[in-house]
């Protein structure tokens, strides 16, 4: 069987649209547990990889309205997974506010109860308005990712703490537990102090999915060394490209496979049955942007104040953030090619939060997508639907099928659990 | 409609009895999802008011054979969830060894997606065990329930940042929030400095029931200050009594009813269609218990080094522990009133962890039940089956439909939240 791509429904909030609840029929709450259901069972019956929930640790009302309120990833997606049988359970849990036990046990849970599809997307999170929620300072970006080196490595040494069969249960002898089969971590590092071994056996993955979404030089090294799966921001292909493959050429150095990690590029698709009805649509998710809040979202991500800046002017040339790097780098990128004013930049953050709109007919996306695929920028995307339940059901009914008639993606699930599905080895429980 | 008891079941490993899981047929894992779906849908056929899970922080292969491998609790009931439509879902979280921030993000996720069935067992944490999976010291009794009284403030604190309609999504206008029903929190206190809001929005019931199960002083303290539901020891119907009593006497004080904290004590019922078919079947369990761990079992709950002493011989006159207080206490009191051997404490304690046994036929603990709840000692009872599903399918089959006919409990569900089944009121949203 040849190269087939992976697909995975990203989540965070009504859809990645900033004004998309506010399409006909749209789904209007990101805390309305039916509609959730409703939308990973259209995302199951796509045959997609994963759902993949984004996540943030605050809630501000005035901005990103529909994914201010907000299910916690971990309970919502271990809800979802009683309704739903094959495809993988992805969450945000950031490696700055959490502690490494709690994540640990928390995705060998999702696991055990979801029967092999939890994935962790392991952030360091760029927000520093999560710091006050947590009585803390936001560590600089590259204390983060120190922090999330560690944190990574120590909930993979919890994973292995239990042998698999770690457990007898054996009624005759009373015998419940083979205590040779299970092994504390005694970690003790710069950040960690933690012993384990952790209250619940291995997980069935041995190790749930490791996603990571950062883009800069530490994040890409983090990416390289841990991640099963990384989520990228892409705006243009031939910067796709020389992302994917720098990412590709860091793996052999580390003993790695360029496929044990699998590179999906965030994508919003906005498809109809014709390329103008796509175009149609896209305008009206377009009349319904705001704004009002523009410069405080360019402010936020490109990480600079914007507040004195012209929205009709040019782009100016910023320094990139050490906050959404690859947000940043990617936008303005693009406005330095395309010569945008800011208001264009603003749409097209506002649009996808940063991410690629692709627009046309189900024909037009999925010649796009093949051409990103086949051509060495992706090994599949992450879709983001401008607004749900529509952008998801578009794509599922009109893109998948094609994609599939070109033998560009599964017409079933192949394995039972994540790793299966996405072609990569169980992890053997290291060695002591 | 006179007084009727409400009924939880307690959820701790595979059964309460440490060895519950050798008994034929009886579920030998506690990390088996469709075996944990099969006791939820048991409890409500039953009617319970709620399932109640009981948690640790550690996994110690040598200790407590079938609950060092479990579940995250709000993992679990989140699943659980999914499968039931009235139950009421408990989880058990640790003020020590959590934050405010998250605790009451998760709780509120859980309200949500259970529609109103949420509850959080608020314990400061018994076990020292935990600490260095956290990189901590643990901290002393008096100082954990310092932490808890300000950790459940703040988390109730949270729960009221957003007014029930704050979210208007109104697809006309484009508002989302009215950012007039949202507040901050901004607590800056001993332990916590947490600023707020939540990125949730208020729950289905205002604030999730609030569990607790300390006996200490500072315990009942807590508990007759911000706990809807008190899970209490007990071995004694005159000693319940008094602690029942004087739980309530507290309350009018703090501005609130006696009939605003529901008590539940934990019992282990061992039901037969017979009293010798109950007899026998203790009988059996306890055949499979086995002596080897009995001194450091009750080292952990007398909270004082037992290796030196001698099965055989009398229960010491010991201090009372800032362990397990209310274990300790009921049971060195049973203790001394009964002339108990070591051995006899150990059994005791390996039945049911320390909590009541009551073993006879169906009518038998049905009357007992009824002394106690009309003698004014209980609300209701923690029901512990002894293993599973065979524990819990006993008492819902045999004792439930006796209580029912007296009219003791209910014959159907009469809310639909867990308040609205407890008979407790929906909290209003506190004013700034
Ligand atoms: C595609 C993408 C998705 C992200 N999703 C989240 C998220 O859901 N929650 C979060 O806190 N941070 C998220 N981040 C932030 C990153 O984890 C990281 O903290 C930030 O981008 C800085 O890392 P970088 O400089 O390596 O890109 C995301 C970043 C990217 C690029
Ligand atoms: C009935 C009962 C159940 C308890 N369940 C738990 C539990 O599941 N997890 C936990 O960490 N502590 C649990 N505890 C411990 C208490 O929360 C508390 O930390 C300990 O008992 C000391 O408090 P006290 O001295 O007020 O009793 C329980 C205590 C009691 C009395």
């Amino acid at each position: 069987m040849s190269r087939q791509m992976h697909l995975g429904l990203f989540l965070l909030g009504t859809g990645s649209h900033v004004a998309g609840w506010r399409m006909p029929g749209a789904i209007d709450s990101f805390q309305d547990i039916d509609a959730m259901i409703r939308v990973a069972q259209i995302a199951e019956r796509g045959l997609l990889d994963m759902i993949f929930m984004g996540d943030n640790l605050y809630g501000d009302p005035a901005a990103h309205p529909s994914y201010t309120v907000r299910f916690e990833p971990l309970t919502l997606l271990s809800a979802l997974a009683m309704h739903t049988r094959h495809i993988g359970l992805g969450a945000t849990v950031s490696t700055t506010y959490s502690d490494p036990f709690t994540t640990a046990r928390a995705f060998a849970s999702l696991d055990h109860i979801s029967k092999g599809r939890a994935a962790w997307n392991a952030v360091t999170g760029s927000s520093p308005q999560a710091a006050p929620n947590f009585g803390r300072l936001h560590p600089n970006h590259a204390e983060r990712y120190a922090i999330a080196g560690e944190f990574v490595d120590v909930v993979k040494g919890l994973w292995d703490g239990w042998a698999d069969d770690a457990i007898e249960a054996d009624r005759a002898t009373g015998r419940y537990i083979d205590p040779a089969k299970v092994r504390s971590l005694d970690h003790e590092g710069t950040h960690f102090s933690v012993k384990g071994p952790l209250n619940i056996g291995r997980a069935p993955q041995g190790h749930p999915v490791i996603l990571q979404a950062g883009g800069s030089e530490p994040g890409q090294a983090l990416a390289a060394r841990t991640a099963d799966v990384v989520f990228s921001v892409v705006q243009d292909l031939a910067e796709a490209k020389a992302q994917y493959e720098a990412l590709k050429a860091r793996l052999p150095a580390l003993g790695r496979r360029p496929e044990e990690v699998t590179v999906l590029p965030g994508v919003m698709p906005v498809v109809g049955r014709t390329s103008e009805e796509a175009f149609a649509k896209l305008a009206q998710l377009m009349g319904f942007v705001d704004a009002t809040n523009a410069l405080a979202l360019l402010s936020d991500r490109f990480g600079t104040d914007m507040s004195a800046y012209d929205l009709d002017g040019p782009v100016p040339d910023l320094p990139i953030p050490d906050t959404y790097h690859s947000f940043a780098r990617v936008m303005l990128n693009k406005a330095r090619r395309e010569g945008m004013r800011l208001r264009d930049a603003y749409n097209l953050m506002a649009a996808a939060r940063g991410h690629w709109v692709l627009c046309g007919s189900a024909e037009e996306v999925a010649d796009t997508l093949e051409e990103w695929f086949r051509g060495g920028a992706a090994d599949g995307f992450n879709i983001m639907p401008s607004h749900l339940a529509e952008g998801l059901e578009d794509f599922v009914e009109l893109v998948v099928p094609i994609l599939q008639r070109r033998g560009l993606f599964r017409t079933a699930y192949a394995g039972t659990t994540l790793r299966e599905n996405l072609g990569l080895a169980r992890p053997p429980r290291r060695e002591a």
